[in-house]
């Protein structure tokens, strides 16, 4: 099969045991993750080439790095080493009425000092069939700007699907330039994959009669924001998820998708949380999974929401789940009966 | 007071930590169990005095499993020492809609590899009162069918109840087999406990009317089935436990028992679950002592799903209560007030 | 700003760790708390010059005390040494139907044995506003109920206001002679906290139609209670906390707050309980925090409601929260949704 | 076989983690132990009917005392429950130069508040060969003083061998008093073990040219501490322990044996010490033990040595080896290659 | 570069914490290891190809075993998932005289069931230049003797050095058997590695005037060890580990190496030992890559003697060093000065 | 007594646990440390008032930092707070030839981009007697050479003593800037102290004889060094430590003193090594409160010596030691013999 190739930051993620606040901390979990990494690992697990593309320091925190996603089997040899920082996020974990707290020192990683020519794209896209990003990639820095176009084009030339989750992150850039650089590379992307704040955010388009913080969902709304997505960049698939905020420890999770001009809509769990980070980049690779397996829309739409539901209740942002797992969620077992 | 003896296997019980997937397995919490033991302890912990009969190795891993259940009170004198493995089982903690995951790896166990004429009934039973084993025993090994057949004879000549958690184990042995050699033990035993999953499975009784996957459960169902177990074995008592899996993390857990002619129905808890594992043998337990402490039926039922209620909030497969404490929730009061 | 001055005992605590029982207990979580303790800390948290007043041993452990609360901040000028105990509680944190329970082990500790005349509260209280002690310090020995007599009437004196936390504990002293005392020092007693027990316990003031097991709770007897309080204490202020205990794991949380003759109830928060022990402190301390940031009646209770609901969410006796959280949850965004 | 009986206190061990100092730790491992509780766990592990008697608490700490050695095998029969304290040590581990650190927390423990009559000494004789205690029992309370005394008297009555280890707590009480405590109940004892500081402190006997703290030692000084103690108490056989003190890290680990009329003297064990605590109990052990076993004068000195030896590679208070790990060692192996 | 490809068992090490027994470890330490897989990884860590062929079941935690060599680098492509075990050592870490204790749970492993057939050598051989397996292989079953000759047979063929490491288990099989196999097997070996008991134990050479008990070498002895081994098998190359073990704590290391007729010593270091296991294995790792840079011999032999006394210094079986790591130590530098 | 005022960085600390290597760390052990903080906190522990001025970023892992500090009593009024990053190290433990690893990861830190202008050094040092930093805060940036030439100046203004470790760091800058800057700042610096490496680095001042790899120290040359220094810079005291290195596990540790003209050395400890970071920090405490006591120099130098000695068997940057601990090495007691 053909390769799936991703490309962004991999971090080293440092959490408090537990639910212990930073304040209380004397160890941190060591875990690595980032979007595009975070897919990569989703999609070895359920049995495909997946290539992750980076720059890390040669050191051995950068040398950690490489290894925890070459141990769930995603190919690193296009990982180019050099730079001093492997980038960090502090995660606090929340509950109840307290939410999580990420706290960024990402400035300066090795990645956001990556050089235009740093990448052969043509020749990492040799043998792939498809290349996804998000946008925090492009927010990371100027050069990372071009290196995404770079990319994009590149793919688009070799004949690559190319999927973009807009992942917009406040402290990394303005609006204003995240909508500026994003309209830019939206128009390589064909599956384009969001959430509503993002689509808000970065794009300006809002869905009518929701509230995100009160945890409402408004289908009609979220119609319109796919019609208008597609309308503006013609992306073969909108794919939308909807995330009904209960407190920091149960969610709703669902997700819509608009394709070949239909829209579906996918069942809605309710999650108990175990960690929410990475729920995003879970669907996206469910998303990538169910295209290259060819299913069906409501299929692929069930595939993908069935599997983020499940990485919320796995630690770390890596959805450590094999296909079968998600298909028989999908296929509606949630009882979580004991499996002998 | 006079002695309660229960046979079978105790294995090694090694979990990942927390919630964390077997991939991601540093360390394993290591803690001893199996059905026949967990009842053992169950019973000492309510002041019985409880004998576990079983095969372990000589060597150290042995030993640790024998110190598990001696620390709790369990007269281990009868444990013989042979073979060169300890039975293991690998445990994973499932949440929301992600399912516990065990992996047996108790082939070649000391106790499989038991030999007829390892245990001298007689001299067992000789102070004894009650004797208790499940289906798990004589699934190891065709020696273990003998040997429990030896067992249920002695018991019986020696004036003994005799109770049986069927639990059937699908790795362990077919559906056929399962019914043949249990319906042979089963003319031996007094008091038979259950869930529905394992009437059907092994003696192909099945209620009508309950979804086990969809949670529903039907209470003329279970009554049918309890006179049909009647009907064909006789018992004295027939309880089945009923388990309404809404997610990994919460169960409803109610049971049923059939005694004197008369179908008594428990009150249905909700279980938030710490874990799950034994929950069967604390309910076991808990009628072996009602039973002993001669409660009436409805006390007696009362108190077995309030003990396994219980379990479900405890780690390990010892549900390490006090009789005060069951009793305590059995009349009404699950507030979880703090005991200060 | 002035400060605020707590008296009484800070202990060792030792909890196993997650869901364990002590008989399972391997290795205790150290931490220190205890009421007036935890209301010192949240105030520090919150920016306030918070003292804390109290009589620890020379040695190391002692020490571990003091440093646990001078790390966040508190004053620990006026804690004296002498002694040779460290009071101790065990915490086993309950599940489900399973209840929490606390062993104390706090006779003899060094604050328990302190003499009149050890602490000079002319000088402590100079440069305060406000002091705040429990019902648990005149608990601990007669000693202890002349100095808390002595520091009433010295913050009177000095023109503070007092604010007292009812909080009877039924192993520490009779019913009889925590009425008898705390109605003496009740006399000087501006503010008056406690939960509707307490006010039955050392009282003997009972709300109609509420059954604390049950989790019932009625507006109209609070009233009444609050009432009752105001006319035999002539109290500036009463709050009240209202728990509905679920079970173990989830509670409902609320209060009312009686001031300048009106009543005013709080919004009621659902909690999933990380660790409840310090509820009523964090409760206490939001009240003193808001009456002295001088809010409005309502917003005053808001927020120490919003103070203690979160800190059901935080491990250990301490509410480690700022106030713009606080501020943020009062204000009624409870979604948790993550912070980045 | 007859059984072994030892009497005094088991204590909760408190000890931070590693090499952590009081005031870091967040944990404390938790264990139980005390002289004569760590006695009856080795002789149970190596094969002998060791009974422990003691009283501790009837809640669940008092519970996890009792479990944490019948684990290993010792008869708990003759524990009785009541008071309201199990007496805590805490321990910190020193390394090189910084010495460990032991902080008492034991006045008020159940056994130092048990009366004269707790204890049917004529019953709990009445099957045993051995009664062993040391002097920190009677050290605890003047009842204690008086039990010992009843205790002593009833195992001469009832033909015992008696041991003592003097083992000198300099917290628990004075020289002279201990010195008049002991004299009385050496009367009774055959078997009298302890190091060179005990002799000193308790009973005034100096070895001349040692110099504990320089680590020397001195042969013939020890040879005439041996013959003053016989003089003056006629016992059957005196051990005394050499140990030289290099660092926190290492030690050098010998002993003396007196028995018979003769002087016998042990290879001396340079020890790399994992955990000393309990080292001098686990001497006491080997010596019964050796002598149980009848094996002659060399052999049971160099028997307990090295049990005493293999302890100080043992973390925690129990010596956790079998007879045949002493024996290989005594015999010479200490290579310590790898076990297959 | 051409690959190096190992083959042989990885098992799951299970091992107390610290220096716990196993009758005191309540969570055991998770890692994966086996002879020629520390090979590999080593390799691997050097910057070479290289490759481990084994079978290992398809569950969790084969899957687990996988990942875990998988991480740093080595090409699993060649692992075929079947059977139902993966073997188990438990370890026990030692100190001082108290030796270290290995518990092995290895019969019925996937590999130790693999049918002749089951690997395609030549394939696997395709680009490879190195064949490297030990003693422990043949061990395992009758299948595995005749699958490791194919192996040498097909790495002749395909012009591939083929080095093996003795490695004598007695539990696994005989001495009769082991030199049975293993003189058939050898006659296909290039490079012979071994430490003296091996040597004497598998094929009944014994080194005189050392006594690996006392700790005590004999050079002159190992020189006509290894020139009895090279008339014997004419052997390319002997190298033999010498290993004085002092204690559980410290060694001394050193070796020998017979290479072009010429006989070469290493430096002996003193290694205070943090894990032992797989020492042996990256001697030998050492060597391969020592050779497969064309280092003269007795550079060859200081950097595989600095590798493996490098590797007692790290947790586990693999020997995670560079390459310059182990240069810089074979060139002298052992003072462990801090790397900043 | 007057204060003590240091400044410079202080870091988040991340180290694998035990001896694990950076790629096998799953959790890192957090702790916060840098050389001035180091000195600060073994002042505050000595009962001096020290006070330790930097800057850290608002959020809450900059919190962390000042609670780490403000735990053992450094007053933290004097810490500014802005900037987006706490310096980070990576320190991974080495043993025996395996050295220890640090990744610094301090760039861009809050501290290394303060302004000028930030510290109002007038008034910091109003009530201070004594002003400490380190050669690492001038290397951080430009500005901190700024802000510490005016630091010195303000302190000779108010008639502190100054002193200054001078630390170099090669990765933070090169030999030839930082003779340039230190010359001038060392021009108000009363009180130097350096190892010998430091001063040939820095200064280009070579002491003859030595070999700092072979870990050989020739007094005679460390005193023409100090001769030099003084002739130089005309300090008071000038203070060189001298560490042997003979694995990463066993160093030796010694120091001169040149004071008053004349030449002092140290007794020579061997140090078992815990945790050697901080040792130099641990000696400059002890050197600057032996002077505060105004103890006569070999005194002060042994004190010094000895604290820092005792460093090495703590875990963490800091010396949490009493100046009753270090007294008691310093007159010679290095048996750690338990203290009861």
């Amino acid at each position: 099969m053909k390769k799936v190739v991703t490309f962004g930051e991999i971090m080293l993620r440092l959490a408090p045991e537990g639910y212990c606040r930073f304040v209380q901390a004397n160890t941190f979990a060591a875990a690595y993750g980032g979007g595009e990494a975070n897919v990569a690992v989703s999609l070895a697990g359920y049995g495909l080439p997946a290539v992750f593309v980076s720059r890390l320091p040669a050191h051995e925190i950068g040398q950690a790095a490489v290894n925890s996603i070459r141990a769930f089997g995603v190919d690193v040899s296009r990982i180019i080493r050099g730079g001093s920082r492997v980038g960090i996020y502090f995660l606090e974990k929340g509950a109840a009425q307290r939410p999580s707290k990420v706290i960024y020192d990402r400035a300066h990683s090795a990645i956001s000092e990556a050089s235009v020519g740093d990448f052969d794209w043509q020749a990492i896209f040799a043998e792939a069939c498809w290349f996804h990003f998000t946008g925090i990639t492009p927010a990371l820095s100027d050069n990372l700007v071009a290196i995404c176009l770079q990319a994009c084009k590149a793919a688009k030339a070799g004949g690559l699907t190319v999927s973009c989750d807009l992942n917009y992150r406040k402290n990394l850039w303005s609006r204003e330039k995240a909508g500026a650089v994003m309209t830019r590379l939206l128009e390589y992307v064909d599956v384009c994959i969001a959430n509503e704040e993002d689509i808000s955010d970065v794009l300006g388009i809002k869905a009518g009669g929701s509230d995100v913080q009160a945890g409402l969902i408004n289908r009609e709304g979220y119609r319109e924001t796919a019609a208008e997505l597609f309308k503006r960049f013609g992306f073969q698939q909108v794919a939308i998820t909807l995330r009904e905020s209960i407190s920091a420890s149960d969610n709703n999770w669902a997700a819509m998708l608009f394709s070949g001009g239909e829209y579906y809509f996918s069942r809605k769990y309710p999650v108990h949380i175990v960690d929410r980070v990475g729920g995003g980049d879970s669907f996206a690779a469910g998303l990538i999974y169910a295209a290259l397996r060819e299913m069906p829309p409501q299929k692929r739409l069930e595939f993908a929401v069935a599997a983020s539901c499940l990485k919320h209740s796995i630690e770390g942002d890596f959805n450590l789940v094999s296909a079968e797992e998600v298909e028989k969620l999908a296929a509606g077992d949630g009882s979580g009966r004991v499996q002998r």
